[in-house]
C-alpha cells in the first residue's frame, strides 16, 4: 500500500498495542489513528484509570514493560508495598511510575480537560507521533454477569478474579449516553484502511463498535476493513477470549471470530497453525488470511503488520 | 497531676504534633485525645490530603521526617519525579510512601467510612494509642483573602506561595454546615485537662474552635485550659502566624496571643526569652507560665509537657 494512505485502528491493550508497535516501526506514524477502548477505565484510590489507553501509550512511548506488555518498564512498588502495610487495597498493583500517570490524568480532568484532550498531552510528552483517541470522553463501564455472582466491574473479574469464572452476560454501562470521542467517527470515514486489532472482541472490541456511529461506519466500508483474529490454536494468546467464545455460543477459534466480524470486515487475518479452518472462515462469508500472528517480538509484529498492508493494497488494486 | 486525669489537645500540625509526642512520652497514651483541625485538607489530583492529621500521624506512629517535622522519614520521590516528566502539577512535593497514605484515605472515603473511622483505622495499624479525632468529618476549607489576588484556598497561600504574601481576611468554607467529629465535644466535656497546643491561632486552632458548641465548651471550662503560645521572641517557629498577628491588629507576641485566648484559657504557657511579657499577658486576664517552648527534640518537648501537667496540677490543688 503506498505510503500516503491513512489507517485507523480499533484497539483494545496489550494485543493492539503490539500491533500498533509493529506498524508504526514500518509506516509514517502520522498516518495512523489508533480509537482505543475505555470501557476497562475504572476509579481506584480516587485516581482515573485507562488499562488499555495506558497499555498502548507505555508500548508506543516505548516505555511498556516487556515481560507483561503492560504496565512499567523498570517499575517500582514503594507506594504499593506501604499501602499494604496500611491495610489498603493492592489487587490492582499499582507501580510508582504508573501511579504517576493516573495522578496526571486525574488531576487534569478536574480541570477540565476531556479524556482525549489528556492522552493527546500524554502522546506529545512521550514523543508518540501516532494519534491515540479514546473512544468516548464519556464513561462506559464493561459489567459482566458472573455465574453465582450477579453483575461485576470488569477489573473485578479480569484482575482481581482473574477471568477465573463463568460469565454469562455482558453489557456497557453508560454507553446509551456515550457519544463517540471527537474525530473518532471522522477518523473512521476518511481514513483508507480500517484494521481491527488482535484484541478480545467482547470486552475490548465491542464497547468501540458499540459506541454510536462505528458501527455504522464498519458496515458501509466492509471491504475496507481488516480485523486480526485474537485465537491462535483454539487459545487466546492472553486473556478469556477464546473462553468467552464459547460462554456466548460462538466456536472456540478463529471461525467463531469470523461469525462475530462477518458483516463488519473483509478479511480475517488468522494465524498460520489455524490455516485448515480456512474454508469455514471463509464459509462465513469473510476472506481468510493466512500469516503469523503471534507477536512476540517487534520484528515479528512489523511482519504482521507488513501482511496487513499487503492485503490492503490488493484490496485496493481489485477494486481499480 | 495524677495519671488517671483524662488530657485533650486542640491540635493543629508540626507544633501541635511535637507536643502530643512529648506528652505521650510521660503520660498514659490512652488517656489523650487530640482534636485535629481538618481546616487544611483538600484534593490533589483526585486524593484526599489531610495534612495535619497526617503530620500528627506519623509523628506519632514514629514514621514523621525528623529533619522537617512533617512528611514521611526515608521518604522517596519516584512517583513525583515521573509526575513531573509528565508535565505534572508537583508544587506540593507528594513522596512516595507520604501517597500510601492518600490512597488509602481516598478509597476509604469513597467506599463511605468516615474521616474519623479512617483515622481510628490508621492509628491502629501505626500503634497508635492516643486518640486522634478529627475536627469534623464534614468539609471545611480555609480560604485567605491575599492582597492583590483576592480569595486563595490555603495550600495554594500556604505552600505554593510560602505563606510570603499579605493576608487581608480568612474564611472557612462550610463552617456553618460542620458538626463536630463524633466524641469532639464530649471528649472537651469530659476531660480533666484541656491544652491548645503551640499552632497557629489563625488557620490551625480557629477552625477547629468554630466548630459548633467547641467555643462554648472552652469558654464555660476556661480555668481547666491551658493554651500555649506558638510566639517566640516574636516570631512564630513555624509558618506565618507572627505575621498573621500583626495583618489581624494584634501584638505580634505572646501579648497578641494573650489577647486571642483570655476567654478560653485559664494559663497561656509563654516562652522564656519572652519572660518580660509576663506582666502584659495577665493583665489580659490570664496567668502567664514561662517555660522553655522550644521543642526541637523529643527530651524538650517532653520537658515542656510536664511543665504544662504540673500548672494542671496547681491548678486542681488551688480549687480544692
Amino acid at each position: 500500500m503506498p505510503e500516503s494512505r491513512r489507517i485507523t485502528v480499533i484497539a483494545g491493550g496489550v494485543g493492539a498495542a503490539k500491533f500498533l508497535q509493529g506498524l508504526l516501526s514500518i509506516y509514517p506514524n502520522k498516518l495512523v489513528t489508533a480509537v482505543v477502548n475505555v470501557a476497562d477505565d475504572f476509579r481506584l484510590h480516587g485516581l482515573a484509570i485507562s488499562p488499555d489507553l495506558d497499555t498502548v501509550t507505555y508500548t508506543l512511548g516505548g516505555r511498556v514493560n516487556p515481560d507483561t506488555g503492560w504496565g512499567r518498564a523498570e517499575e517500582t512498588w514503594r507506594v504499593k508495598d506501604e499501602l499494604e502495610r496500611l491495610g489498603g487495597q493492592t489487587w490492582f498493583n499499582l507501580g510508582d511510575l504508573d501511579l504517576a500517570l493516573h495522578l496526571y490524568r486525574t488531576q487534569r480532568l478536574e480541570e477540565g480537560a476531556t479524556l482525549t484532550q489528556i492522552t493527546l498531552e500524554l502522546c506529545k510528552t512521550l514523543g508518540i507521533e501516532a494519534r491515540l483517541l479514546p473512544a468516548s470522553d464519556q464513561e462506559v463501564r464493561t459489567q459482566l454477569k458472573v455465574q453465582g455472582q450477579g453483575w461485576v466491574d470488569f477489573q473485578d473479574y479480569f484482575v482481581a478474579q482473574q477471568h477465573n469464572v463463568a460469565v454469562e452476560d455482558l453489557r456497557f454501562q453508560g454507553m446509551d449516553n456515550a457519544a463517540p470521542g471527537p474525530e473518532v467517527i471522522s477518523s473512521l470515514e476518511e481514513c483508507d484502511a480500517i484494521v481491527i486489532a488482535p484484541s478480545n472482541p467482547f470486552v475490548s472490541v465491542r464497547p468501540i463498535l458499540e459506541i454510536s456511529g462505528v458501527t455504522d461506519v464498519l458496515r458501509e466500508r466492509k471491504h475496507d476493513v481488516v480485523a486480526i483474529s485474537p485465537i491462535v490454536g483454539g487459545a487466546a494468546l492472553k486473556g478469556p477470549a477464546s473462553r468467552m467464545l464459547e460462554e456466548f455460543g460462538f466456536e472456540r477459534n478463529s471461525v467463531g471470530i469470523a461469525s462475530l466480524y462477518k458483516d463488519l470486515a473483509g478479511t480475517l487475518v488468522i494465524d498460520e497453525v489455524d490455516s485448515e479452518l480456512s474454508p469455514q472462515v471463509e464459509s462465513e462469508g469473510i476472506r481468510a488470511l493466512v500469516t503469523d500472528t503471534i507477536m512476540d517480538n517487534p520484528t515479528r509484529a512489523a511482519a504482521l503488520a507488513q501482511a496487513v498492508l499487503a492485503e490492503f493494497s490488493a484490496a485496493e488494486e481489485e477494486q481499480q
